[in-house]
């Protein structure tokens, strides 16, 4: 598709080489000849001068020069959208029905419409709900319950007796409801397995990424609310709670039994001790380890975490050592003075 | 069951309304209506008025009230944990024998009493113990070893050589003797892989949890010793030596050839730089990043990692740094006042 | 093999008892009875004296002693290798062909003298090229296209439409293709998946380690440049770039739409925020957080991250604030004095 046909299928006016080809898109950085992109952020302004994309959707007020040619747009973020879904690849879509190479037990309740791909296998008294899409390699556990719409990726894994709500999304390599860390200890110092026995439970509208570890209880449930969107490589240990709409992002691990509020944010790589209650719209930032409970929508940041404010104070106070040192050195010099004067 | 029941079938006396029915066990913290919990750890006794519990077992002598019903107990942990036995699913145990979907090379040699799970894969020269549990889709490599009792979970991958004791727990996900991380690199900054020719082998009494990566040595053999219990998404780089009756917690990374000593305990998020030793029964706080050696018994805290008093002192010296420029402040007008007293 | 035969095969001369078996090999520090270890880095000396190798591969001048049998070297890193080769297991490789147990979609196209293991799954329309060797239990999805040369570990998932060069290879449990964390969030805190329709495109000669998460694209390309080395346990977020030759050590991070230059190091366990731009050649040091661009050969250090010298600076600053406190609190008494005597 070259850029006169792009700005006539969006109805927009366009400056520069009309049969300039076309076939993928990509962010203003990151955009290489033969791609489209856009600014929607004028925080990255400066990027469109010397962009290496060769269309650029701009705003329709846009003054400044490119490279690239542009399409001015009253929204070129829907615009790019747009763009982006005619260069995209058509979705995948596994077929219907029960591949021959999926072994399902025979109690197994598969609700309409659902589709088993190859190698799955599902153990006795799991119930399925409508239109599920379950990938090649999947294990799903004795027991488990899953509602409506569920799509597990390939090679995913749910034990036993884990229960889920609708519209589950679960990509590839995650584990749900492995066993917790839990061990008895003699003064010896050797550990004897606590069996755990409990279950996960999950609520609707809850997607897990990618190598993520859920433990089932030591007893009783681990719980992940409604609507809780979980990242790839996080750790969530025996016990803890995740509330409705809570946001874990990769890397993140949450230690035994502590709960998370309810559309509280996780930024990447935080650490949470166990016992905690983090509350509710609170902000963790990036790689901050928590040791203490964390009020109702409280941002915290740091190692050990501490409130955003007092961590950013902290810095600023830790950067100006070498001034204040000065300052010492200097007084020093200055009393030296007086007191041999005062001689 | 109701309280009554339980509190019958426990010997224990109750207060509260005896026909509150009780499905499910939790934490204090966590449970909810219908649910029992427990109080054993006097530190969360504030828990136990408000908490959302139907029934708590408290100890003998509690005399704090609560919304919920009270089992009072000499034991409130033991009888605890033998209510959530009664409440807990029956364990689910794979049939034993091979399933039909397997592929196991005609030359594996298999204890009495395993079960092999369905698309489960053992290469030539394998020796699987007594009692294995190999679940669906387990890949065993060539000429692994693997001694009495194995529980290897659903998707987990021993790869080839790996040498394995007795009673032996894998989480799924996981991978033993993946490659080390070794390339040698010329002027150009361009890499070549060197081959990562040695093995893992693995102690008895280990346990390992779920996506946990275990890299095979460069040469010789990566080693995990007896009796260590090592958590979720953990990386063992190759030559890793960890101690008897070591533990190692969720998302703890060990660099190349580092030893860690036998009953050391790593938290949540250690980092540890190549070619140290971490003593004997060291322990090293959650999140620090240790980049020396460590001696037996220390404890150590940050990033650095240093032993934790000195982290503790130097937090509270920060954290003070606004006083202490204040106080440098005042030290200027008086100095400043005196000069000109004296000029 | 004993000592003498070791020294003959490698030409060397020896001091020690000639007829000491020995069966495998090791690192100076960890290795015991019965196996050869080698001192190449002088750094290490030290270690020669007491360590429990029966033998050790010295340079030719060594003049120290040791509990162990020595063999004399010109060159001790190189005959070590050697001799680690002759300890080796036959590295194992999988037949040729497709085994009966997998599913290979009828278009798939595969090349040469590839060897396809038990369960793997093709989807349609994959190009595998020659002399790829796929492993037990990999699903492969639709449209994939891979180069020569492939070695795909047991139990890993390359999802639709990726696009991969020659001399690949992954690790088991790794994820290529997930889906990146996308959502549109309403007044509410309630978020909706935004599609992830972009794909995921890595170049010549990548390796990619056991465990890792590279998400596809939110639209366009998630990159991995030629000759990038990524170790066990990465994630990489959608539309990350990652440029020629650049290591990713372990338990890395980097966030979404983020740009990591060619020849770049990130050390283990590295946070990167989103949107930035990590220059070329830049290095990361271990367990930092980038949280602004960082210019190419930077060196940068710590939490957030800032350049190492300054970094290290600040770290000999805040271990001496309890000399610096003494020194304000000695100040305050002389001034204190000089006062008094003002009066």
């Amino acid at each position: 598709m070259n850029i006169r046909e792009i700005a006539e299928r969006l109805g927009r006016r366009f400056k520069g080489e009309d049969d300039q080809e076309v076939s993928s898109v990509g962010g203003l950085r990151e955009a290489r000849s033969g791609e489209i992109s856009f600014l929607s952020n004028r925080k990255y302004a400066s990027l469109v001068k010397d962009s290496a994309a060769s269309v650029i959707i701009v705003p329709e007020d846009w003054e400044g020069t490119s490279k690239a040619s542009l399409i001015y747009s009253p929204n070129p973020d829907a615009d790019f959208a747009q763009v982006a879904q005619w260069f995209a690849p058509e979705p995948w879509i596994q077929e219907q029905g029960i591949h021959s190479s999926a072994t399902v037990a025979g109690d197994v309740k598969l609700g309409d419409g659902c589709s088993i791909g190859p190698n799955v296998v599902i153990e006795a008294g799991a119930v399925i709900g409508d239109h599920a899409t379950i990938m090649a390699g999947v294990y799903i556990g004795a027991g488990v319950e899953i509602g409506a719409n569920a799509y597990i990726h390939a090679n995913a894994t749910i034990r036993e007796y884990t229960r889920i709500g609708n519209n589950f999304i679960l990509h590839s390599g995650s584990v749900i409801a492995s066993d917790g860390f839990g061990y008895a200890v003699d003064d010896q110092g050797v550990r004897t397995k606590i069996p755990q026995i409990g279950i996960v439970v999950i609520g609707d509208d809850v997607e897990i990424g990618a190598c993520v570890a859920v433990d089932r209880a030591r007893f009783g449930q681990t719980r992940i609310g409604d609507g809780a969107k979980i990242d790839n490589l996080v750790q969530i240990a025996h016990n803890v709670v995740i509330g409705e709409h809570a946001v874990i992002v990769s890397q993140v691990g949450i230690s035994g039994s502590s709960m998370i509020g309810s559309r509280a944010i996780l930024a990447g790589k935080v650490g949470v001790a166990g016992h905690l209650r983090i509350g509710d719209g609170a902000i963790i930032g990036g790689k901050a380890g928590v040791t203490k409970d964390v009020p109702d929508g409280q941002y915290m940041y740091g190692y050990p975490a501490i409130p955003f404010k007092d961590a950013s104070r902290q810095r600023v106070m830790i950067s100006r050592l070498p001034q204040l040192k000065a300052r010492v050195d200097e007084l020093e010099q200055r009393l030296q003075q007086l007191e041999k004067n005062d001689d």
